[in-house]
């Protein structure tokens, strides 16, 4: 397997590019309209094929990449299922195995952060998570419809039970922190440890974090695949 | 092995945190000042106990952390033979070996940003290498007593002569590439794809880059270990 995360420093968004060396089948997951052409050329320079752009969510801090990259590769672009994304070319389910080559793509449903979101575990040993579980952190549940109780349960029942030595490859880190494991957030993040449900519902009621910049203009953007609105 | 590579932001430099998870040895090399609490926040959640800061090079774009960190655990600062660094606790000659439990961690010169640098290789499936091979790019060569001619020379016999496989773990990035490897770099670098050891030197006297905003403060406090002189 081929894994690289990338990152898009003016939203602090990874960008993860996993592919099969031996079919050279490729994926991007949460690619940035901003870096469609550093990411065009490090497939090109490395001979990979995109087939899939797949999104965890529809964002609010960034212009995804997908529309982009599908013009120029004619790659699938894949959302996850609730999302109001009509030029998707499919809408994933909870628990659907996307391949790439011999690797298996698995869709985990991780609502809370927005009313569809889904984490994708790569091969078994990592799982790419999104804004659901971040390092020492979570995706915030203030706006689009987002859930403090969904997130809770989705983060103890589907990703605090995967096997502890999984690696947890987020969809931001704003500190510069690239990776962490499940044990680790187990033990060491402050929005889980020492709360149940309804302390951290009140936690997270009471975050008051100013909208993203970019939110206005990344929302409609990203339900078009990546396509900005005109004037 | 635990390996862990950490960002900062402003700087736009790479520091890794390296261990055996075994005796829970663990260096950094190339730690930011202003990133000390997130590394000893990290060491602490972890289990691990510093034994050294490593530096590639003195540098000019960020203050380190070493000074800081030797004084709250006790770890010793090792820098390159040639540095200017009075108060560290050893300097490293091209071929050393320092030892993390299990983990080894071998000097490699790799002279050219700056008068004194060193690569280090770890476990001999990775190299950092610091400003020297950057991710299709490579270190300045026009301030700190640079030689391009000494860069180019330490690229082609020091790095590309690795492995093609090894990855590549630069001090830098700044387009939020995080990993390479020789192999890739040797192939797709436009530093030194197409380039003889003159037409190298001509590109590098040619880049007219800014000095770094930091850099009068940088040098002497790096000099200083990390203490930052009074006004």
């Amino acid at each position: 397997m081929l894994f690289r995360q990338l990152f898009d420093p003016e939203t602090s968004t990874y960008t993860y590019l996993i592919a099969d060396r031996e079919t050279g089948d490729a994926a991007l997951v949460d690619p940035v309209l901003e870096q469609v052409d550093r990411d065009g050329q490090l497939l090109q320079e490395l001979g990979l094929t995109l087939r899939f752009c797949l999104e965890t969510h529809v964002h609010a801090d960034h212009i995804t990449g997908t529309g982009q990259l599908r013009e120029r590769t004619g790659c699938l672009g894949l959302v996850p299922t609730g999302a109001e994304v009509a030029c998707a070319d499919r809408h994933l389910e909870d628990g659907e195995i996307v391949m790439l080559g011999s690797i298996a793509l698995e869709a985990i449903a991780t609502l809370g952060h927005t009313d569809s979101h889904l984490a994708y575990r790569v091969n078994g040993d990592r799982v790419l998570t999104g804004d659901s579980l971040l390092i020492r952190g979570c995706g915030r549940t203030d706006f689009q419809s987002g859930d403090a109780g969904l997130l809770y349960d989705a983060v103890m029942q589907r990703l605090f039970t995967l096997p502890p030595e999984t690696w947890v490859y987020p969809g931001h880190d704003y500190r510069g922190r690239l990776v962490s494991t499940i044990g680790e957030e187990m033990h060491h993040n402050p929005r889980f440890m020492g709360h149940d449900r309804a302390s951290f519902i009140t936690l997270m009621a009471n975050l008051n974090l100013p909208n993203p910049q970019k939110m206005a203009e990344a929302v409609p953007a990203n339900q078009g695949c990546g396509k900005v609105p005109s004037a």
